[in-house]
């Protein structure tokens, strides 16, 4: 997958959208989903032009996933959630939709099913509140 | 959730059960799933007594992820499937079976849906030629 420098999560790196923010350093950024496929539902990605796992450099990766592990302690701490589900996509054969690498950090909890991706969005002030707990409880 | 020594990934690191072994070095271990959810799947785990994500220590993690990434590309050059899904489940109500942190990489292909996972035990003979073929691929 060739890198378009007009996707979505392009365009909220160079803030020329807006997102809403739980974390923030060099290499990555992480933001509230706002479709989420549950409450809590977080994305990372880095700051490099990467499509893909297959595209990024080691170092960035390396970077990516230990903020996942930092965001999704302090997601789990704020949502109470039992499970947490990583997934990150790569093509559109595996889901993929936005072609930035990210990974999702998905609270589970018993019993309850995923929402269908990018199906309803999310109510912004909850999800603004939701971020600031998250961001608070960031270690 | 807590690390039971007796886990089949534990077993698997002590030598005390087998595996199709595709990559290996001081802190991972790459082998085929042998419940396949498509083909191709492979697991990557870190050499630490890590249950979840949320568990395992920065560096190991990133060396994990470093090492999916590496077998990621070679089982997207064997398999040719032009998606890849990379999934990692932290909790029973995430999807975990084995508390041993992995990493899933799917081969996703168009039109072709997942088996449920640990659902049919492949063919060994098939499972050990694909992974000969990983093997060679990795760079």
């Amino acid at each position: 997958m060739s890198y378009d420098n007009n996707n979505v999560f392009a365009k909220i790196l160079r803030g020329e959208l807006p997102c809403i923010r739980v974390y923030e350093d060099e290499q990555t950024l992480a933001f509230m989903d706002i479709m989420p496929q549950s409450e809590g539902h977080t994305l990372v990605v880095p700051k490099e032009a990467a499509a893909t796992l297959l595209d990024i450099s080691p170092a960035m990766l390396a970077a990516t996933i230990q903020v996942t592990q930092r965001v999704a302690k302090a997601v789990k701490q704020v949502t109470g959630a039992p499970g947490l589900l990583i997934a990150q996509f790569n093509g559109a054969e595996a889901g993929q939709t936005v072609p930035h690498l990210h990974f999702h950090i998905i609270p589970r909890r018993g019993g309850e099913s995923l929402r269908h991706h990018a199906s309803e969005t999310a109510d912004m002030a909850q999800l603004q509140a939701l971020a600031e707990k998250i961001k608070a409880a960031l270690i």
